[in-house]
């Protein structure tokens, strides 16, 4: 019922229930193809196991339901494909390799239109710097007016949070899962899913999902602080800066609310906690998470959708955003300092 | 992919966006038919809305998705609702009004099949803890074994925390909105939905939401603390209670694992962050929060779904849950002090 | 080098090293004293015990350092007992009686500065309700002028929210502890310090401190609201309050910055995840938390400190806030609706 | 009351109020120098501020009391110093460029004795591994016996989690703050104070201060899971480690519980929520935060609190770790799979 709102852009898609269930049967397509290659099952047999590996020949909410049996999704998926073949699915494996891989191949998809969205909100932001150098505003502390500044130093500074948390995001570290059982698995192949080998199993060393996590929520509040500046920009009494594509309201149609960075700030506060239920699950026990494993699925996805939706938002915001230099400058005594100097330092920088 | 697991019990459905839908539509003709009996509007023009208030009739990932152009799917419901008729549908009310009221139906919804599992499983400890009143078990603390007790006080301890968090939640003050565009609407009429009238309108003051957030983490934490017990004591070092009906895994199909009590621990950790992400939300903007409003929508409705997951799966845990009374005695020698009548006092107190 | 922000009002001190050290001697006290009237120990013991019970007696900082010893206090504090008394200190208790018990009277304590500050905040409001409630100002909605509303609304919305939260606090469930090393003791005396008996011994049934937990994120979620809407009234292009004793900056002097709601906001945002902390830690483990239980303590300390510190600070500002009426008005054309029926109603339910 | 379980280590110290003071000072003399080479001020007055930047000059509760003038401390800090001399102190300098580059100077400060204390862990596990490569300990999933693994494979688990943690500690980037009332300021010189130099100001841009919690809270993850497992392999039912210098109980003196592991995940378990509180505060307002600012300092302080006694306790509890290997191979039949080559890779990428 939210979706226009809190889903927006393209990871909501990469992390639905069916880009989950394919991200399972890539991992099995690979095993297969991988151990084909090891020789240790025929070419024959890894074939007709890929062959199987598309969601579309499986109903999602079934598989899902599954779930339930064994606690992760990776039983009903595997039940599934040994329903269909006699070749050797899954083998070596265990559920939290295809689980842990599916989560990683899920973040590596949703990372590629949330990074494409938070790029644009960069650029855009690094287009108003450019424009709007010298254009004096006031600067203002603890929301009071101070001294003066310019229009361009403050979209620098957003440019640079947003650049610097996609930098961060881009260069997250996201491996596939290959253990075994307990983790004492080391194949003489490799799975061929565009991720990183890991040095050993990580089960239960969480740091990859915990960097993550704390990479989303970085991008987030870079997010929520660009919004914010947008929102209180716009209020009727400063003005200076506007959505031209401002929203009404169900009561008061005349209205003209920056609806992209409110939504993407309501998106932006829902990503601090999730990236707290992430690092708290990180404490997982011996060999395989007691509930602290399943603890990571949903977060992870809601951590995604909300940093994305916050992104696709910003970028929205900025993209149409009107800015009033006249009502900025019509506020302004005085001189903006090095302003422009340090717009171009940050420009230079990116 | 999840959903065996993670929307476990009859709550998911009660947050779906069907539901949350239904409950805007609810609120719609509830209003319609509190004008026409104030004489508002005509009986007439409220049965016509009233007939048009049936979520089938829409589609709910349109409407969901309409949510985008205000920033919240009320907008969308009365677009739908005015296509349909010449009525006048939402009059006088605001979007929050709507939004507000049908998170509130929503929650009172979702409430009864997790109140169902919650007492359930309270009931269910509360009948282990007279069976096993006498039953000796070696009390552990700080996970060293330490002096005897009863499995019966465990049980009782666990039915109390059970019991406790749903006398609170069943006591949750759910009421409506109808305030207005800004919040100084007093209408003459109330709304029949089973909803506690407010004293004023509360659209930016946020208690009700944050102390039912609490009262929901705070039953998660008493369904972790039971099924945590429970994976601990199933331990195959331990083996003094095993769930019949536990799981095997994909790489290990002799295993059995406590299944039900490890997602119910997996659903339960998620929601403490879910309760700040709503306690942080209450700081609230004028008459509309810009964002802060927003951010709560998401997290109310998972934190239903993961304390009512916690509650079916924990609720399934002790009603399949063996007891090994020799292997709990085993371990004991000394006297079980006063914890026969300690479970006495706690069934009475029930 | 924070305190004057972030340690300000009477909570501080009660949530003290030494406050701590006198609620752990005053369970000693109590326990010689009711053990003592049960005949479990001569009167002459429970004197000495008693004469013992004075923080003044010893040095905090070398208690606090041999809390290493055991991984709690409990045990230092027994050990400095015993070297000065033969009588049988601490009998039949174990260290998790003593600091729970310290920790509710602790709380005990710290709500009575911090009630006495929430009470006299909302008392303001309600009086800025009753004199404003006449007074128009435009409604602000997601931060645009709306609709005509009247101060004396919004500050009656405030008083609720802030009476509400103090109503919750006020009727906290604190209970002191005495269950014995493994929860199975039922003493046929009672302890003498203003706590309520449990039904049964609750060291690892956490339920009273989540609910205490939830109450003051409750609280500072109202504060919080409060201080954001003095801090958005105050913004130079709104200026329809100010803090009489608003302050400077290091740079600019001539600043007037409502000091007093940002510090209230400042500490009312640290509320939230120190819930969660406290919520998460109620999954505790038997029959003592293995670091569960560790993890309360200073969360607990701070949250009282911050929603206390909050509390005082909104006090402050809503005591001392300027409001200017002709500002309000300048910018309202038309009616404000019920604004000042809903004034009376709200101040007819405090 | 509870220094000794959580602030053990070095950090407690360097982040203390007169820590902070000292940093709020050392700002003022590297101002003060830097500006005396860049000819903004003689050599003399540069001498004179830097001889009264010593914190044992100053009360620091007394300065600490002050920073409620102006909602922060280094108000009081400037007033003392002008108090003193007639030099131009503060020049150019905004409070907040006092408070931020203190803050990050006291968190250097502060990595120096948690890194150590988390290098030590992880040497200390990777010893472990080493010796235990070949060690057949039965692997647990879900808290139920599988398959066998060896003792080495798990502590070289722990040993990459901590030294990932570590590296990714160590590589935090911290710069100071110099940009003025609003940060406009493009000084012609460098503060000489070992931090990085930013390129632009970054009063309100706090990826800095969000990616440092991050990687905080993923130290504490991986110190966490470390503990956690110690604690379970302690348990009493499996006895395969102990911790030699364990502790007793004031009721069950008896008893040997593994203090220094159950101590470091009792600090670990605070962290999350401090790390969502601190990206929460990222969205900051305009030029300066107004409560968001303000909400960063104590969570950060305690951040790092809680972080590094968790590393003092991780490492103390490795340090004392007595290994029962014959207990360990009593539970395994079966072979341990490419553990040790598992091991030698681990230890290798080190």
């Amino acid at each position: 019922m939210f979706s226009g709102v809190l889903a927006r852009g393209g990871v909501a898609e990469q992390v639905s229930g069916r880009a989950w269930l394919q991200a399972l049967l890539d991992f099995e397509a690979a095993l297969a193809r991988a151990q084909a290659r090891a020789g240790e099952l025929t070419h024959e047999q890894a074939d007709a196991i890929v062959a199987l590996c598309d969601a579309d020949r499986y109903d999602v909410a079934e598989i899902g339901a599954g779930a339930a049996e064994i606690g992760n999704p990776a039983g009903a998926v595997v039940k599934a494909l040994k329903a269909a073949t006699d070749a050797p699915v899954h083998k070596d494996a265990t559920s939290q390799d295809a689980v842990d891989t599916a989560a990683m191949l899920v973040t590596k998809r949703a990372l590629v239109p949330l990074l494409v969205d938070l790029r644009a909100a960069a650029n855009v932001a690094a287009r108003l710097a450019a424009t709007h150098r010298d254009t004096p505003i006031i600067g203002r502390t603890l929301l009071q007016q101070a001294n003066p500044t310019t229009f361009g130093l403050k979209a620098a500074g957003w440019a640079l949070g947003l650049d610097d948390a996609a930098d961060t995001l881009h260069s997250a570290r996201l491996a596939y899962q290959l253990g075994g059982p307990v983790g004492t698995l080391d194949p003489p192949y490799r799975l061929d899913l565009g991720l990183d080998v890991p040095v050993i199993p990580w089960h239960t060393q969480r740091n990859r999902i915990g960097e993550l996590a704390g990479a989303l929520g970085v991008a987030a509040g870079a997010l929520g602080k660009t919004a914010l500046d947008v929102i209180l920009l716009s209020q009727s009494e400063v003005a200076e800066v506007r959505e031209s594509g401002g929203g009404g309201s169900t009561s008061m149609p005349h209205k003209h609310n920056p609806v992209a960075a409110i939504s993407a700030l309501g998106c932006a506060k829902q990503a601090p906690a999730l990236v707290a239920t992430l690092l708290a699950a990180m404490v997982q026990e011996h060999e395989r998470g007691a509930g602290s494993w399943h603890a990571e699925w949903r977060p992870l996805a809601q951590l995604l959708t909300t940093t994305g939706s916050a992104a696709s938002w910003t970028r929205t915001s900025l993209e149409t955003l009107e800015v009033d230099a006249g009502q900025m400058r019509s506020r302004v005594t005085g001189d903006t300092g090095a302003a422009a100097r340090l717009v171009e330092k940050a420009l230079d920088h990116r």
